[in-house]
This record gives structure tokens, sequence and C-alpha cells, in this order.
């Protein structure tokens, strides 16, 4: 987490042009040499910044290493451990001590596996001088430290903490994959000490409207509504104003200073325009405009690393076809390595790229055209051939007559859509009223058969393969959602038919199937699908965070469960032990905690703990754990606030303002337009979205050309994504380090002086 | 507020290029022509677009108008106007009827007048046609219309409603000088389309989680804390989720189903996890990038409307010095104008400007030069001479005498300001402590010693007239501070040894000031004073928003007053009514909000209602209204929650995050760096902020150079701080519309061919 990333980003010069690599006049690259370029190209396109050993044996082991079970392994024993604190002491559901032990040893044995494998592919001393893996390497030793300590002391009955559970989400942090989590984690660093010094103004603006508070206040008797006395201890006014600022206990802190005077609430709307609305405000943009000047320098950083792999595949590839010539990359080479990084490229798709870089036709391309390969392979181009329907193919005499020709036009008709809509709007009406109606009971058959029809009469008229294609997503969403409700319903009948009950599980499941069905009403409005198509799209980078919650949310469970597991108990709604109403601890007896009856807001469990630490991300309500501990406890959820809601929170928003403005301004950017500009070229029709637009009626009129290419602008990852929001404030030149002339004109790539093929 | 402001903005050319505007070679311009050309100026300057009559009565009819005094007149009845609400039923101060209405009366006459006198400004046609003089007339009638109906319904005892009070705010708005305020509008205006679309989606999740909430919840036979059913009514759920994204009721809405199972606990993390954190970042989102965009426009037009306003200014001062030459300006008529512009400029000050503008010295300038006046005089140039210590003017001997040098590097000294911040924190520890004890008592006058002492070695040291200079905003916070402490407490100590007691009122006086005298030491640390400065300089800007907040809350406390009056009542603490426990409304007796004692949370008069909405501000908790009279009194928070908390606080954060990023990040512009380059040329020392620098040793150093020219960079007004926000972004040919040769090279004027003068 400190400083891991330094090495990866700026490349090391000396690390792979001290090597021999292949270069000269031989027309055929060997295996070994394909797969090293590819290499580069792939680590380039998922910008992989790793210096793995260029020799053969290394680069196979590179290959296996980034295989996707390798990494679905990996992270399955990420998650194995890091859920192992549900069935470890306090547990949801206990198991004995050896289970849990058996299978933390398991998982620390595959992480060791797994940086054993990394140690292979990477030189030693880079593999010692990496932050990352002395981390894991060290977190490995602390867990089975604790664990042989822990195991000892549990087996002579002492006391036993085990404190390494706190350093398990830090793996996640470290290990390769992390890259992303890494980043978040390097611009919360980056923002601290300039959040530090707002934070500290913001905290003597606390300190001093508590003094103040203290002496308006403190000496006027006044009680609050427990009857405990108002604001007469510094400390406390100091916690209470600090809440007050999370919103939590507003307008209560402030009820008995005004019942006396109208005059002190004045002093409270100062405070809270000054400490929640101006300084909140502060904060956020402090973090915002230290999390766009980092970024932006990491996404540089990125870009040169990136250019410098390029550089070193085309290295390899590289051969001199007339004396004396600038060194090229054939064709024949070309598609090899493209073949190699994505096995399952479409042979269309490939000979576009090829063009694309190969603009002048010479069967070869410089250093220049070749770079760009990384960024053209993140562009994902739909390739589909014009496939006629499946039944054109084995019935056109059925398929293509007036009665299929006039349901193809319904089922493309904008009233298809807006009947349908209307079908969800009644539907939602009918599952608002009361299902115990039978006529509403069995309208729920007609609603599932009137979205089969609907799902098979799109299947009629739309060709199969576009209709699943990976990117209709409301297409799945929809036959996910219809299939399972069907099913479900299904099953529900039935277990009522048998048994005259119904099974409350399944039923659930059944309500929650049928609102979701509704959803799709937002589909056909157009301004609400570009507003959910941008929540999508920066989704993947919206998990990031989600990963980032988790290891702090962790590491928070862990210590709240060791600081106050077993305090406050919960009992269920039918228990009828007195203990009940006071939590079953006596020191919350009469208190608003109990009263309120937050009784399962506590750390008894590590899904206790998590749900209390989303509750307190929401509003910072912790009085109750310092009443049964001690006042100390509220520097926990103090600290607890900072983090989460100051620091973390802000960056959350700070992305998302960032991301809806690259999505708002940001056109196509130059490459985009280059392949945009190749297809229109190369006279091919052009789609924006296809999802739902390869119909019937195109095909027919469209017949007989064939290959037909569709595209989207989408971006495979999230340092795509990333580099697109900074891609306008990048300076060229920063880009173009290389001073070679190839990489001169490389710059000009996407200008308009492209020429026919 | 609609569309007001279009034909402001736009100047219309036939305007005043129809006119004959006097030109020729005459060397002397008369009175009249100097006059109108000030005026010009001085609208670029402060971008006023009226578009007033230039015949020399009009103008120096325009010219009182914009006098002080008669602006402050006008902001007096505004607010005498507005603070009538105090005074009028439901009253704070009881008044009869008749003296509300004769001041209402008098208002309304001084808001005609006003109009009256704009309309004899400016062509009638441009007055029937500006919607706000429209808004303005349509006001007036009708708060006629409504005091005549109100009092003749008072006099025959019906029931009367003063509806027209909501039209108040509206005057403050649609007054001349509300142009800020117009703008900020304008910005909510534009954004709405789009947080309009957002907002649908936004309650379209709500609907459909409070369906899901119902279908999963509803039948479960669950009770809320009071033992009502939960969640079995769908408005209800509704209205509940809504309050939860506000997160007013978390984690209490949550709690019964919690109870239930754990797995209900991730139906409402998903909910706020979507609806608070992902939606309110979206609406933030959208309203900063609809507020950049249309700002940035209308800045745009401003520059374009000033440019204007020059040209014009330009045309009536110009004169042909040579034969086929081009038209300039001597520096005679310059001055004149300057002159009439800011009659207090200084005259080296304004030798300066002139420098900067005839930088060839030729003792006249072009039309290039002379459109950038209107930005130089918005460039706050502090011009001090060198003037010595009067003390040194009135006895030399002493005042250069070993002691005093000593006693002037003393307090020059840094250890000076470090004793001094040692002091204030100790008497933070002695404020903090019990006031009761004698000795702390006692320590009062010690500390008050300290800092008069502070004051008079400051004052000793520095030239007094530097010390109290209109910028050196912590000179006269201690000042201030200081001296009313050392008042209050006086006169707190007579009234002490007098009476024998302690008047509340002047104790608190005096422990505020005791207070607020530690906010000194911030001033100390360089990084604190970076963010404070920050915030003092778009702290006018910030102020109004303040104005739009009052308008708003207006709106709200009138109709609010109406709806809720006299439902919630509120006892005094000693009161011994029994319903005294449900504020004095059966309806209440046993609810949350009886039993929180929120009853003085209430709409009986204006100043209870202005907290209430600022509390609703922070955290929308209206059951108790819904209580009283009907559930559909939920809609009036709801609204007001959309408005004021979705829209307005994100524009108010959006426009901090903005101001903080031009502080953070934009250089000096252009024209500051000519204005810097110049001085640099005359060789005069250069101070950014002169305030403490100006020091004894300075002047033994610097004896015998007089004039010395200190200057910093502050933005005069609002405008200027906005133009400056986005003077990086503005296309430079957008502002060069006039395509004579001068106005292109006015683009150059500020480049670094300048040569020495």
């Amino acid at each position: 987490m400190s400083e891991p990333e330094k090495s990866e980003n700026i490349p090391d010069e000396s690390a792979g042009e001290g090597k021999e690599i292949p270069n000269g006049g031989n027309p055929a690259k060997s295996r070994e040499e394909l797969e090293l370029a590819s290499v580069f190209v792939s680590d380039a396109q998922y910008n992989r910044n790793i210096f793995f050993d260029t020799s053969p044996r290394a680069v196979r082991l590179y290959l296996l290493y980034h295989r996707w079970f390798l990494k679905v392994l990996l992270y399955f024993f990420i998650l194995v451990n890091l859920s192992l604190a549900v069935f470890e002491e306090p547990a949801v559901f206990p198991l004995p001590l050896w289970a849990t032990m058996m299978v933390e040893l398991l998982c620390l044995l595959a992480f060791s596996f797994r940086l054993v494998h990394y140690a292979k592919v990477i030189p030693p001393d880079k593999f010692w001088k990496d932050p990352k893996n002395i981390c894991i390497i060290v977190i490995l030793m602390l867990t089975l430290v604790d664990m042989i300590i822990y195991g000892a002391l549990k087996a002579t009955n002492y006391y036993a903490l085990r404190w390494s559970r706190v350093l398990r989400p830090l793996l996640l942090v470290n290990v390769t994959e992390g890259r992303q989590l890494r980043r978040a984690f390097r611009s919360i660093r980056n923002a601290l000490p300039q959040i530090f010094y707002v934070f500290l103004l913001f905290m003597f603006s606390v300190l001093i409207f508590s003094l103040m508070a203290l002496k308006l206040l403190g000496k006027r008797g006044l009680q609050t509504i427990d009857g405990a006395p108002y604001f007469t201890h510094y400390l406390e006014i100091v916690f209470d104003l600090y809440v007050l600022v999370t919103t939590a206990n507003s307008p209560d802190v402030m009820m008995p200073a005004y019942n006396a005077s109208f005059v002190f609430a004045i002093f409270f709307i100062v405070y809270i325009l000054i400490n929640t609305y101006i300084f909140m405000s502060v904060f956020l943009a402090v973090v915002y405009n230290n999390y766009k000047k980092y970024l932006k320098e990491e996404v540089r950083q990125l870009v040169r690393a990136k250019r410098h792999k390029m550089v070193r595949a085309f290295a390899v590839l590289q051969e001199v076809r007339e004396e004396g010539g600038e060194p090229v990359v054939t064709q024949a080479n070309w598609n090899q390595v493209v073949r190699l990084v994505r096995p399952n490229i479409d042979n269309a798709h490939r000979e576009l790229l090829w063009s694309v870089c190969d603009d002048k036709n010479q069967g070869a391309i410089g250093k220049a055209a070749f770079v760009q390969l990384a960024d053209l392979l993140n562009i994902e181009v739909i390739t589909l051939k014009s496939r006629p329907h499946p039944f054109h193919s084995l019935c056109p005499a059925l398929y293509l007559s007036a009665p299929s020709r006039l349901l193809s036009r319904m089922v493309h008709h904008r009233a298809f859509v807006i009947v349908y809509d209307i079908i969800i709007l009644v539907n939602a009406i009918f599952i608002g009223l009361d299902e115990e109606n039978p006529m509403i009971a069995n309208s729920e058959w007609v609603f599932l058969a009137l979205y089969l029809l609907e799902i098979l009469l799109k299947l009629y008229v739309f060709e199969p393969r576009t209709f699943f294609s990976r990117h209709s997503f409301w297409n799945w969403f929809d036959i996910i959602i219809v299939v399972s409700a069907l099913i479900a319903t299904i099953i529900n009948s039935a277990v009522k038919i048998s048994g005259g009950y119904t099974s409350r599980q399944i039923l659930d499941i059944v309500f929650i199937l049928r609102v979701l069905r509704l959803i799709r009403v937002v589909d056909s409005i157009e301004r609400f699908r570009a507003i959910i198509n941008t929540l999508i799209r920066i989704g993947p980078a919206i998990l990031t965070f989600g990963q980032l919650i988790v290891v702090v949310y962790y590491v928070f469970a862990m210590v709240g469960m060791e600081l106050f597991k077993g305090k406050v108990k919960f009992y269920e709604e039918d228990s009828t032990d007195p203990a009940k109403a006071y939590c079953g601890n006596p020191l919350l007896r009469g208190t608003a905690f109990a009263q309120l009856n937050y009784c399962k807001n506590n750390f008894n469990n590590v899904v206790s703990s998590f749900i209390l630490l989303v509750e307190l991300t929401v509003v910072n309500q912790c009085s109750g754990f310092a009443t049964v501990t001690h006042v100390s406890a509220r520097i926990f959820f103090f600290i607890f606030h900072i983090l989460v809601v100051i620091v973390i929170i802000n960056i959350f928003v700070a992305f998302v303002l960032e991301a809806f403005f690259v999505e708002y301004s940001v056109d196509k950017s130059d490459l985009h337009t280059s392949v945009e500009r190749k297809i229109t070229e190369l006279e091919l029709a052009l789609e924006q979205y296809v999802t739902m637009t390869l119909t019937l009626t195109d095909y027919l009129q469209m017949f007989g050309r064939i290959p037909v290419y569709f595209y989207t602008f989408r971006y495979r990852t999230v340092d795509a994504l990333l580099q697109r929001m900074f891609e306008a404030d990048l300076d060229p030149e920063d880009l173009a380090e290389d001073d070679s002339p190839e990489a001169q004109t490389g710059r000009n790539f996407g200008n308009p002086t492209f020429s026919s093929v």
C-alpha cells in the first residue's frame, strides 16, 4: 500500500533493452518471439506493468500466470479467506477451530503458490524490490505466527486474540490484479496532506464553537430531553457538535438551547452553515482537485509505459525489408501476434484493424502504426455477418410470406414498444393490489404469458445470435427475469397445490422478480437510457470503490468485534427475557439506544458488524457503544467517520462527477474517429448501437452484402475509461517522448490526411 | 425571473449606434461627453447592462440612479418590506394592522419612485420590453390589490389571507441591482430540465423499491417501534423511503425489518447505495455540469457586452490627431474620464494605469488599449507612498534611537508572532476553565492587557495608515475584538461592582468576544491562511446564495405559516399546562415529535419558520406536521426538500467547487501580468500582500524612495471573479468579434512584446 506502484509505472529502460532481441532480415519469426511480442502487446493493452524475464520458459510461465482460471482461483481463495470471519469466533455459523484453521492454511498455501509462480516469472532483484511482494510475504508470515500463537493459547485455554485477521483484506490490495484498488488507495494517500490541513481548520472551528457553546450554554442549567445537564462538559460538546456535522443529532442537540431562547438557534445555524455546508464542500473540492491532478499524472505514466511496451514488442517483431530501409512488421507476423493476444478474434475484425494500421496498403507497418495496436484492441468492434434468420434458411417461403412480413413490421413498430410499456404499467398496478384476491393472483399468469409472447415474437423477428449478443443488456435482462419468474411461479403454484401452503422464500423471490420486470420501462425512454448507460459504463469502476469499502469495513469490523462483541445483545421478537428491554446490558437501561430498539446494531458477528458500519456511514449514531464500554470508544467511530465519510465517500463523489463529465462532454477520441473513418471508407454500414437494430427488414434490404460490420464505442477496461477521461488534458508531447521520426509521425495517426485503401 | 436577462446580455447594436455621438477633431471634450463616456466605462467595469438614454439629462439622472445612497435606500426599503412579516399576523412582535399597512404602503411608494426614476433613464420601448420591470409593476399592483381586499375583509371581520406576501422576495430578484441573484436563478432554471430527468429516474427507483418493500415486508405483520403496522401502505412506504434518502430516519426505518431477518438489511443497503450515494452524486454532477456550461456562456456574453460599451465610450472620446490617422483618446480626456469613474483614485495609481495603456508613451491611446480600461479598473492596485511613521517625523532622534530600533526588530521577529500564539493558546485553556474562580476571572485582565500591548506595539512600529488599510483584515479584526472585549469587560465589572450581580447579556457578549479572539491563531499558519483567504474571496458570491436562500425560505415560510400556524404550540420551560406534553395539540399525544420536545419547531411566526426551514434543510423531519394537519402536508416538505437540498445546495456546492479550483489552479491573468510587468519596468517595489510587510526597517532601508507602489490581486466584483473562473476556457476569437484591426491587436495587449517606457 505504501509506494507500491512506482516501480511499475516508470518502465526501467535497462530491463529489456539489454537482452539480445532477435532482429534482422529473417522472414519468419519463431514461436518464442511471437509469444514474447504478444505478451508485450497484451500487457500494453491491459496496462500491466510487470517486468517479466524474457527467456522463453519465463514467458510461458508468465502466460500461465495470467490465465483466467488461475486468477479466478486466486480471487476464490481471497474470498474464502475473508469469509472465514463468518465461521470464526464470534461466528454467525460456528465451526470448530481446527476446520477454520485448516481452510486458512489452505488459503495461505494458495497465496504462497501464486507468489512463487510470480517469483519465477520476474527477475529476482525486481521481485525483492517490489513492496507489494514484501507486503504479501509479511502478511503470510504474520498470519502463520498468529495462528500458531492462537492455537497454542486456545489449546491451553488462555485468552487469545486473532489480531492477524485485520491484515486479510490487505491481500486483496497487494495481489498483482489489485491494480485499480491500489490506485484508489494512492489517490487517497495523495489527497491526505491537503485534506489534513482543511481537517485541522475544520476541527479548530469545531473546537472554537464548542468553547463558545460551553461559555454560553453551560451555566444556564439547561437540560437535555433525558434530564441530563446540557452542554456542561467540554469534550461532550465537541463530540455533540462533531456529530451535528454529520446531521445525525439534528435538531435534537439544538432543542434545549432553542427552547431557552431563539437567539441560540442562530449559534447553531451559523455552526451548521460553516461546518456542514462550507467545510464539507471544501473537503469535496480538495479531494476532487487532488483526485484529478494525480490521476492525470498516473494516466500519463500509464500511456508512457504502454508505448514503451509496444516499442519493445516492435523490436521483437521488426525486420528490414530492403537495405537501409525502416524496420517494419509484416502482416503475417502481425496477424499471428494478434491471434495470440486475442485468440477468439474474428478474421473480419482483424482485417479491419490491419487496414486501419496499414492505411497505405503496403503489407507491412512501421513503428508508429504498430504502437497504436494496443489502443485499437481496446476498442470493441462488434462484427456481425448479416446472417439470415434460421427460419429464413429453413423455410424461406413461409418466413417471407405476407403474414410473416406483417408480423415483422408489427414487432418493429414503435407501437409495439408502447403497448408493452402500457402492459408493464398495468402490471405495476396489479402488483400493488392485494394478491390475496384470486383474480389478481391469476392475472399474474396472463402477464407472464404476455411477456413470454413478447420474447418469442422478438426471437422470431430478430436473428437469435444478434438478440443474444453479449451487449444486448436489456434482452438478457428480460429473458432471465421472465424465465426465472415463470419457473418460480410454477414452483410456487406446485407447492401451494400439493401442500396447500405457500413457501415464504419462493414467494419473496417471485415478488422480487415481478417488481424487477417493471424496470424494463426505463429502457423505452431515450433520456433515461442515456443516464442508465452512463451508470452501467462507470459500473466497473464503482466496483473498485466497492472493494475499497470492503477493505476498510473489514478492518473496522474486525477491530469493532474485538472491542464490542457481546456488549449489546439482540433478543428475538418472541423472547420474553426482561433483558430484552435494555439489549441485555443493564448499562443501556432507559437509553435512547435501547428505547429505539437498536439492539441488533451490534458487533456480535461479522454480518451485523458490516450492516452496522453501513448504518454508521449513513448516519453516525454510536452513543450506545460509548455507554456500554467507555467514552473513549467514540474515538473508534470518529476515525471511521473521518476515513469513510470525509475521505472515501468524497473520492467516490469526485469519481462519479468526473466520469459523468467525460460521458457528457468528451466526443469520440482520435483513434475512434480513425477506425470510424476507415469503416466508412470500406463502405460498411455503421450503427452506434447494434443491439435491436439488426432486423429482418434490414436483412431484406441489405441482402447479399456480406460481411457487415457494426461497431460500438465501448471501453474494455477501467484504465481505458480513465485514459479517456484525461485524454483531452494530456499533452501530446508528453506521449511522444520517443523522438524517432516514426514516433513523431505517430502523433498524426488520426489526422484527416488518411488516404483511401 | 423568467428570461429577464436576455435583453441585458446581448447588446442591441442599434441602440446606441443610431444616435449622433459627437465625434471629430476638437481637442477638449464637453462635460456632457465626458460624463457619457464615464458612464459607459463604469457600466463596463461593473458589467451593468442598461440601455440608458444618451441625452445629457438622462445621463445625469442615470448617474443619480447609481448613487450609492439611493441603492442603500432601496435595499433598506426591501429589508423593511421583508421584515414586516415579523410584525404582521402571526407576529413575533404584534403591531396594529394600520401600522404595518402604512409601512408597506411607504415601501411600495419607494419602489414605485425607483421604478419611475428608472423609466426616465432608459427609452420607453426598452422599459416595457424588460420582463423585470413588468414583474415589479405586477408585484406592486397585486400587493396593492391584496392590501385593499385584506383591509376590507379584516374591517368586516371576515377571514382574510395576505397571499401577496409570497411575492415580496421577488422584488429582491427583480430590482436592477439583483443581477447576481437573477444569474443564480437562471443557472437553476437552466439546470432544471436535466435535473428533472434524473429526478424522474430517481423517483422511479424509489417507487420500484417501495413496491418491492410492500410485497416483501407488508404481509409479515411487522410493527414499528410505536406498535404501528410496518410497511403496509404503499404511499407511506414511498414517503419513508424518500426520507431515508435524506438520511433523516436512518436506521429507524430499517430496524423492524432487520430485526425480523438480516437479509432485509441488504434491501435497505442496496437502496441507500443506489438512491443516497449514486443518485445524489449524479444530481451534483448534472447540476455542476450545467452550472459550468451556462455560466461560461453568460460570462462570454458579459465580456462581449463590456467590450461593446467600451467601444461606445471610445467613440465618444475619440479624436483624430493627424489627418487620416487612427482615432485616439488623449491623456487629458482619459484622465478626466477615469476621475469621473473613480473620483477617489490616487494620482499615482492613475498614472500607473495610463502608463500601462500608453506603453509607447505617445500621449494618446487607440481603441484596443482603451478597451482594456474597464478590466484595469477592476484590478485593485494598492498605492502607498512610503510615508515615514508619524513618530519618525515628530521626533526622529527618539524614534531612530537604539532602544526604539531594538523594539522594532523585536516586533518584526518571528518569535513575536509565536509568543502571541502561545498566549492565545494559554488564554484558550483559561477560558475553558471555570470562570467562577477569582484567579481565572482576574487573568482575563492580564490577557486583555497583553492583547492591547500587542496592538500598541504594532502601531508604534507599523505606519498607522498601512496598519489600518482597507485590506488588513486581521488587523481590523484584532482591534475590533480586543477593544469591544475591553469595553464589555469594563461594563460588566462596573455592573457587577455597583449592583453586585452579573448581567447575562453582557457576559454572553464578553464570552463570545473572548472566544472569537482565539481565531487569530489561524492567521499565523501559512496553510490555514491560504484556505481562509480563499473562503473570504468567495465570500461575496456566497452572499448571493444567501439571498437566494432567503428568497426561497421566505416564500416557504409565508406558505408554511398560512398552512400550519397555531397547529403546534410551544410552552415555556416553567409552564405547568398539561398540554405542554403534546405541544398543545391532542393529535400529537404520544408521538415522537412531542416526546422529543420539538414543540418550538413550528410555523407560528416568521422567525420560528426560518429556523425550522434551516432544520428541514439539514434533516427533513416533518412527521409532526402531517400528524396535526393531513398526510398531504408532506407534499409541502417534499417540494421544499427537492428545491433546497437537491437543487440549491447542489448549485452551492458546484459553485464552491469551481471557485476553489480557480483559486488553486488559475495563475495570474494576462492583464495582471501586464500591470505587474509595467510596475517592474517602472522599478517599483512589489509586494503581493502589503498588510504587514511595510515596516520600520523597510522604511529605513528604502528611505527617500517615494512613491512606492504595492499592489494585490483582488477582484472588486463578483463578475470579475466569475470572469476569471472561465477566462481559461473562453475562446479569444469569441471576444474579438469586432473585426477592426485595433480590435485584433487588442488581443495581444498582454503579450511579451511590451517595450520599456
